[in-house]
């Protein structure tokens, strides 16, 4: 080795010992007969102590050195003069008699600090730099942290880990695949799964009862800023289980997550139907810090000649706590708000219920004092609170008023990274229509789309939908929703061979192509099939909430672009004719 | 849970509890009034009895299940009159109460015993059944137990388990790419990792000081039996180490799942120079459980008048201890077997050391007694041996010698899979001329190809060479060898730019190429890149060595075929054309 050890471990009890560091230089400081030098590795910063009085050639060599070279040192561990007590090794420094230039380094593109002064865009170019500081490190130390306690406590509970392949089969009725071209199979094509999902129900019908897999999926979709086109899932499937087994023993692995990593004592997971989050919270993924429910308030404000509620399809209220001190000036800024396109509002309705009792409305035109006290009582607001009314479409004004719920619980501070709210919202909808949906082949629009995925099993009671309203059919499916961002989700499948092909027919797919497609699963039904379901966490995201952040790409060592790009190898790239040629294929884009 | 307990848990000391299992029929058996089945699930078998007495209907019922259905029983736990002492659960059975039958079965292709009737295609095709069986589920669930030993061994170390890309950039200096068009970036391509190489470097120079990683890699070359297109290796790197610190560290771990996962305390591992296993074994990946080493005999045989040994470039030997006895007709089948075309031995010449300690060879004419006395000695062997000796060109009579001796072995049965024996080969050439490897673009024939990777450190003693006879210089390179199989290897890297780009002109890459394709490294090695080197094994052939296997294909849940074709779900497969043009690319094999 060439360190007897880390830049993080030396205390006042090591005082004395002759020891060899190797790292980077964080920063020196020249006082004329002394240099101090602040050496850096993972594990934490030594300070370095460089004499004239003990070599005073070496304390020439060691003013030399600059900023991230690697440097290897041999000396005594003494004691500070003056301790840094933020600093676990501040207590002590070394005097150094040996050192080494191991390699030597240019100015970096930025600081290698906390707060560093590159961009996102430079720090991307130069991840491997980046990678160097703390706050980065520290987001993939807790992702391996993550691991290990995910695959601790699965294996206790008799889960096999088992890797499914990377090469597969192309199922086009999900998102885009990525493919490969087939070099050994001239014009067939490998796809990369969007998930394991075939496989490992293929594993339940080979009664491995109980797998998980921590792996990479693939999705070829246009990118948004929390997606990646390869992400990570904890994917997860059981044998003879029903919905509440799978609730019961996932919610059990968020629980240890939360304890071994955080050591937060997480309560019980609340069930949540679908229709009551969008009824509630205009989400299927409601933020639930807070409360602030949504309040339809049709009846309550029905004929006061006010048209805009009374035409409206839908007219909603929440109340917000303590916010009647909202200025006129707030308050037209909040409406300008929620009327930008990406929110979609027409307008905003508000009332103060003010600190004396009294309510004051932008439309006290339509609504005396009494009616604005059945406003109150509606939604329950105390002196103090203020009353925020959207008014339309029904769809359009939930999915706004859910955008201006989160947006007022960010500005009266309830959505404390540091306090988790977790919830299963249960009764999905199994299918929902396909417009033409910009993540789908164009050819798979003006169907029916398996709002989970193809394999999900509908809700018993609901069988009978299936063939007069199959837009009403609930699936047997549930999603894993904390502070408001989809953690996972998952299902009980269908086993039976029969469903399973009414359900691609229900899909648009022709028998041949069900048979061409997905063959090989309903064969497999024939042969024994168990009552199975699973699930999988987004482990990206669940890292990222772990961690206080929104970007799943600060917890991803290497992360691509907005673009699919990989900046820092610059990928993807064009590949030689020669490769082209041996792989059958051409590509259609003039070089 | 649609059971309370499995079908390999409950004992006699659960006596009288009323429990509810779920699992297959392995078999039933009709005795008139009473009927049992043998159910099964991942953890064992248990025994179901219907009686006539308690219900008739449902004894019935129970007749008419066939093997591989689903059942759920719910009974009465009581002792058996006939106890079976080769099974955990032997002791006890269920009466039966309650049965559903959960799902149907046609009847399977093969039957699912330990010793079934299918044969591999056919197991192949209907994976799903096969992964039923007790041995290919044991395979897995050692799988499973060797991953999880290996994280916990490195995470006591500070590895950090850190996930590199899969959809990166093709670097064709090494085996065939699999390549991935990319949608987004019209014309250009990513590639699937043969490794994560430059990844697991470039955390090093980020500082991430012990990287490891199970990881999926994939490599497009014509398949042998024990080779899959996408494999998976443990994939490690150090900072701040030499040579013996990875051999050591690595040695740890080949030791801690020897113990952990089989009981056996490995002794420690010797090192061997790749010159001495090419010398005494012909061959750098020696099987080490028995010796039989070469013996060179050029100068103990020669001027004897024997044409064939005089003109022979090497004339070489090995013991075959206690084979004196094979009888002629023995010799002779052994002679053609070494001159069949795989192995190329022009001839082969034998002498017996007789149990009276007389010596006769094949010979005779050119050797007498005395010259045969001086073989003996030469090669150490005693009455009862039998002498084996091949002449010819060196590097091909080496290469059957090690063919023959690797025969012998097994003929006398000194290769045992339940016996281990491990080595380090160390100080490989750097480098091999590529004669037209057919695993190679075509284009790279007629250069020096890098043996390990161009990555892989020069043994500083020969940095001289590089320039002048760069086929001598030894590379600080390393593999790990047990029982005749390279399990792994590794190397250090370089971490100095000057030397890489050397490295790269070596190669035959421009310095445009170098710089296209790895400038990402070479730019990261400007910053201050730290000494550092690291390892992979290979996992899926570590699993099989483990379990006693020579494939692989055993040990992974969904391997491909000799084609790289996965039979099960049929890929690859053809795409539509919809698909191919979103992707800019067209197939030139015409449909």
């Amino acid at each position: 080795m060439l360190r007897t050890h880390t830049c993080g471990e030396l205390r006042l009890s090591d005082i004395n010992k002759e020891v060899t560091l190797s790292g980077w230089v964080q920063k020196s400081r020249d006082l004329g007969g002394m240099t101090f030098i602040d050496l850096r590795d993972r594990y934490g910063i030594t300070q370095l102590a460089f004499n004239d009085d003990t070599d005073k050639e070496m304390n020439v060599r060691a003013r030399s050195v600059s900023r991230e070279f690697v440097i290897q040192v041999t000396g005594t561990v003494i004691e500070r003069e003056s301790k840094n007590k933020n600093n676990p090794t501040g207590e002590i420094e070394i005097l150094v008699k040996e050192f080494k230039i191991l390699n030597e380094s240019v100015t970096p593109p930025f600081t290698i600090e906390d707060n560093t002064d590159g961009g996102d865009e430079l720090r991307m170019k130069y991840r491997y730099l980046d990678l160097r500081r703390n706050e980065v490190r520290k987001n993939l130390e807790l992702r391996h942290r993550m691991a290990i306690e995910t695959r601790n406590y699965l294996d206790k509970l008799n889960f096999l880990e088992v890797e499914t392949p990377v090469l597969i089969k192309s199922t086009p009725e999900g998102a885009r695949d990525f493919v490969v071209p087939s070099r050994m199979n001239a014009g067939q094509f490998y796809a990369l799964p969007q998930s394991p999902q075939t496989f490992k129900q293929l594993l339940m019908v080979g009664g491995f009862d109980r797998y998980y897999q921590i792996v990479k999926c693939f999705r070829d979709e246009d990118l948004r800023a929390d997606r990646q086109p390869e992400f990570t899932q904890i994917d997860c499937e059981m044998s003879f289980v029903e919905q509440k087994d799978i609730l019961d023993t996932f919610e059990g692995l968020v629980r240890h997550l939360f304890k071994a990593v955080k050591n937060i004592d997480m309560p019980f997971v609340p069930h949540m139907t679908y229709a009551d989050a969008m009824k509630y919270y205009g989400n299927d993924k409601p933020d639930t810090r807070f409360e602030m429910k949504f309040v339809e308030m049709n009846s309550v404000v029905a004929g006061k000649n006010f048209k805009v509620f009374d035409e409206a399809e839908l007219v909603v209220a929440i109340c917000a706590k303590g916010a009647a001190e909202y200025t006129r000036k707030q308050l037209d800024e909040l409406t300008e708000w929620a009327k930008r396109p990406q929110i979609g509002a027409t307008g905003l309705v508000y009332a103060r219920h003010n600190a004396d009792g009294t309510i004051k409305s932008s439309v006290d035109k339509f609504y005396n004092e009494e009616d604005l006290k059945a406003w109150s009582v509606a939604c329950g607001s105390q002196p103090g609170d203020l009353i925020l009314v959207l008014a339309g479409a029904e769809e359009k004004t939930r999915k706004a008023m859910s955008e201006l719920r989160l947006e007022m619980g960010a500005r009266l501070g309830l959505r404390d990274k540091t306090k988790f709210s977790a919830l299963w919202v249960i009764d999905f909808p199994l299918l929902e229509w396909n417009d033409g949906d910009p993540n789908l082949l164009a050819s798979l629009a003006g169907r029916w789309h398996a709002k989970h995925h193809p394999f999900t099993s509908p809700n018993p009671e609901d069988f009978e939908l299936l063939k007069t309203n199959p837009g009403a059919v609930r699936a047997n499916a549930y999603d894993l929703v904390i502070n408001g961002v989809e953690i996972g989700g998952g299902s009980i499948r269908i086993h039976n061979k029969e469903l399973q092909a009414q359900m691609f027919d229900l899909l648009g797919f022709t028998k041949e192509e069900a048979q061409k497609q997905f063959g090989f699963l309903m064969n497999a039904f024939e042969f024994g099939a168990p009552p199975h379901g699973g699930l999988a966490f987004g482990f990206d995201r669940l890292c990222s909430l772990f961690g206080g952040s929104d970007s799943i790409r600060d917890f991803i060592a290497f992360p691509k672009n907005n673009s699919g790009r990989d900046v820092m190898i610059d990928s993807p790239s064009e590949i030689s004719d020669e490769q082209l040629k041996e792989l059958n294929i051409l590509s259609t884009i003039i070089k």
